[in-house]
């Protein structure tokens, strides 16, 4: 493409003729994808138009990761003084702290776009045909842009259950959880996937009295074995109830509370009802079916390993392009989309199994590649070798006893397929994993290095260590 | 070596006759070196004597890593529930936790040592000819034992200041303070070193009046500059007072308390002295001149790249051996020893100068490779990119504004020679520069990487960006 910069000011003025509305590219939400891929084409040059219908930053920033990590490390903090058995008491409100982080977050994004001349319009948009967007601004009116190159970054939004409808007073979603103006008592999490264990593990250390009502068999669908297990364990710990294959089947008002039944029989008293089932794309009035961009059953917008979709001048990125729904993921698709428009080599095409994956339940569940039970549904031999991570004292001192590293392997070619961990830090050691994976980190290599006294390596390292049969912080008898 | 499993008992006999003292592998020192050490030879067959002077698991168990590491979890906790302004009050005894967790990695130790067959003799061990190692036990015997190869991981113990005494009453050590009945009012750390600037920033956040006094023009001596400035920032933010170019000139009495004066004029009330200067080896009293074993000028002993010392018989591991002292230099060390007895092929010959170094200060430092002025001194033409670890979104949850990340390259050859941080997970994100500078993980690779989200590894991948001159989540203008 040819370097277009121009010089035209930032925000977009009203009422200029619809020719001086072409953008070299249209990006459609500003959420990981959508910001980080229009900062990068704009900085390389490109005049770029941003649409965002609600919140700069989108999801993660204001409603997912950032706010929840802030109530993360709260939880993590009270848990870990009453773990040298502190007895502390606290006042504070930790929805606060967590509503200024995303604010802190948006507004350093709102900042970079900016900086980097990122034009932004805030409204719906909708396309249409011949390259073009209709946003329907706040205000009400309609306005037209043209764009070279189009990049889909809607993300998903929260569903509700068919019987329970979200009012944000009681049945919340987990934007107008964030929005309480404190803390309640109690609160029945409809959904026992990610991001429903890890609000559960984080607000019941801090307490609120937490049950998971989960509709399948278990909690955590998809998931190694282990660390299900090792999570539910540490949830009874953190006096969280589970109720699997169950549904809400019935709420009552009783004063300030509700009376909640399941399918399963029990009732229930809560105060709130905080609805975390799987989240849907937003692509339905997105008008994807006059620009022939594909989508699959679920709504997902279908994209080749340049993130182009079946339409060669749109791209999408994020969420919106399907599992796994994490923002790093939808980081790095953000560059191969721009590297792509911007006609670069790209780098490190992304194999959407081998992402690392890390929940800020307490104590944290990090994960990369396949389950034990997916690498044998493929028909690997499969080896797998699984050790406490208290072969290293930090599991002791943060109350860790329990946890675990386990590595999945295919005992034919000795390769690596999968890493798990439960335990200190496994959030850093997900993103290891792309390493011994990714990039054939030897188990020898691993066993044989310095790494930091303390940290969540030295437990991978006792891992390759005890893989090779010479484990040292654990006894193993020899069979 | 042959293998010469035996089924003698685990614990020496007294009283047996003087040929049935031969061990194939005598440990003096139950440290992170001499422990690991012996439990890897026992568990390939060999007979392995371990002599240990005081408590098994040596300086970092019972006075070091593991217990500061405690203490360091409760102020990381505290200061947290303070940056998110929570007000808390909290009563319970941080040394006493420490202790406990010190308890715990002591006892799993001598569990492993056991379970291991590793024997065990407690005393003080001096070397003599002919293979024999004499120990002076508890008890006042003088006892007896042979060995085929010998390995010495006496580690190192505090010093004391010439005319400041340890008395382990106002002037204590490392050991002494953590065996406190609580924690004082307020100290003063002699030395800026690693130990006191970690227990400085520990100290201060839960409640204790921290002034560190060093000799030296400016605390953490070899570290690299951007360290140094931004400890010293968060130091004083903790109200850390920081005394340099300065001596104590004299302790005198008052009541509870001692008023020192410093040589730089200052005098300072303290309830308590902890002297945390330089360590020295514990090779004086062990007889090493009978055996030919060759020290350093300062005590330490000379080992090659096998950890075998000048006498053929005869291996060092662990801080006995030189800096950096660290228990997972110690461990790599020892690994490297017990391969070479056993004949195995020695996978991962340590580079010490590429050993990855964690101080849990609050937050914390990571380090690896050459600092920016070694590098230069080097006469490398030197590239520093640097930028703050607010390009996450974890550093302002956890207050960690004023951090940084900092790769130092070889601008000719592009090859990265040192990576430092301070900032969260700053001590798992020194393990990854082994990646970096020994395994040639390119910066390209990095950039390209889905690294969890609100990791330190994100921090990382960004800094890789910069370098690439594509940085997202940072504003540097174009030159």
């Amino acid at each position: 493409m040819g370097r277009t910069k121009t010089v035209l000011s930032r925000h977009v003025q009203a009422g200029m003729p619809i020719m001086s509305r072409l953008y070299d590219v249209i990006v459609i939400g500003s959420g990981v994808g959508g910001y980080t891929t229009a900062i990068r084409l704009s900085q390389s040059g490109l005049r770029v138009l941003l649409i965002e219908r609600k919140l700069i930053g989108g999801e993660c920033a204001n409603y997912g990761c950032v706010p929840t990590k802030a109530l993360y490390s709260i939880a993590k903090s009270v848990r870990q003084l009453r773990v040298a058995r502190f007895s502390i008491s606290w006042s504070g409100n930790p929805l606060e702290f967590a509503r200024e982080a995303a604010a802190k977050a948006r507004e350093g994004i709102a900042y970079l776009l900016d900086r980097y001349g990122v034009e932004i319009v805030y409204g719906e948009a909708r396309v249409a045909r011949n390259a073009v967007v209709k946003v329907l601004t706040k205000n009400g009116r309609v306005e037209h842009y043209e764009y070279r190159y189009l990049v889909i970054a809607t993300g998903t939004e929260p569903r509700a259950l068919p019987n329970i409808p979200i009012d944000e007073i009681t049945v919340l979603s987990n934007r107008g959880f964030l929005n309480l103006d404190e803390l309640p008592s109690s609160v029945i999490i409809v959904g026992g996937g990610a991001i429903g264990v890890e609000l559960a593990s984080i607000l019941a250390n801090i307490g609120v009295k937490v049950r998971i009502v989960e509709v399948a068999k278990d909690i955590l669908p998809g998931m190694d074995i282990d660390i299900v297990r090792t999570v539910k364990r540490f949830l009874r710990e953190q006096e969280v109830e589970i109720f699997t294959s169950s549904t809400i089947e019935e709420i009552l008002k009783t004063g300030n509370q509700v009376e909640v039944k399941l399918s399963s029989g029990p009732r229930i008293q809560t105060e709130k009802i905080l609805i975390a089932i799987a989240r849907r794309p937003q692509t339905r009035d997105l008008g994807l079916e006059e620009i022939n961009v594909r989508v699959d059953s679920q709504g997902y917008i279908v994209v080749d390993s340049y993130q182009r979709t079946s339409n060669p001048k749109v791209f999408a990125v994020g969420d919106v392009t399907g599992p796994p729904l994490l923002a790093h993921k939808a980081l790095i698709e953000g560059r191969i989309a721009a590297h792509t428009i911007l006609g670069k080599k790209v780098v490190g095409y992304l194999n959407r199994e081998i992402v690392p994956v890390a929940y800020f339940t307490i104590p944290e569940i990090g994960s990369i590649g396949l389950s034990e039970d997916a690498a044998r549904k493929r028909g690997y031999k499969v080896r797998c070798v699984k050790i406490p991570v208290t072969v290293s004292s930090r599991a002791f001192i943060e109350g860790c006893e329990g946890g675990f590293i386990k590595i999945v392997m295919d005992e034919t070619s000795g390769s690596v397929l999968g890493l798990h961990m439960v335990g200190p830090n496994a959030s850093e050691l997900a993103s290891v994993g792309l390493e011994i994976i990714e990039r054939k980190l030897e188990l020898e290599t691993v066993a044989s290095r310095p790494y930091v006294h303390l940290t969540a390596f030295e437990i991978l390292r006792e891992l390759a260590e005890t893989v090779l049969g010479e484990p040292v912080n654990i006894y193993i008898p020899k069979r």
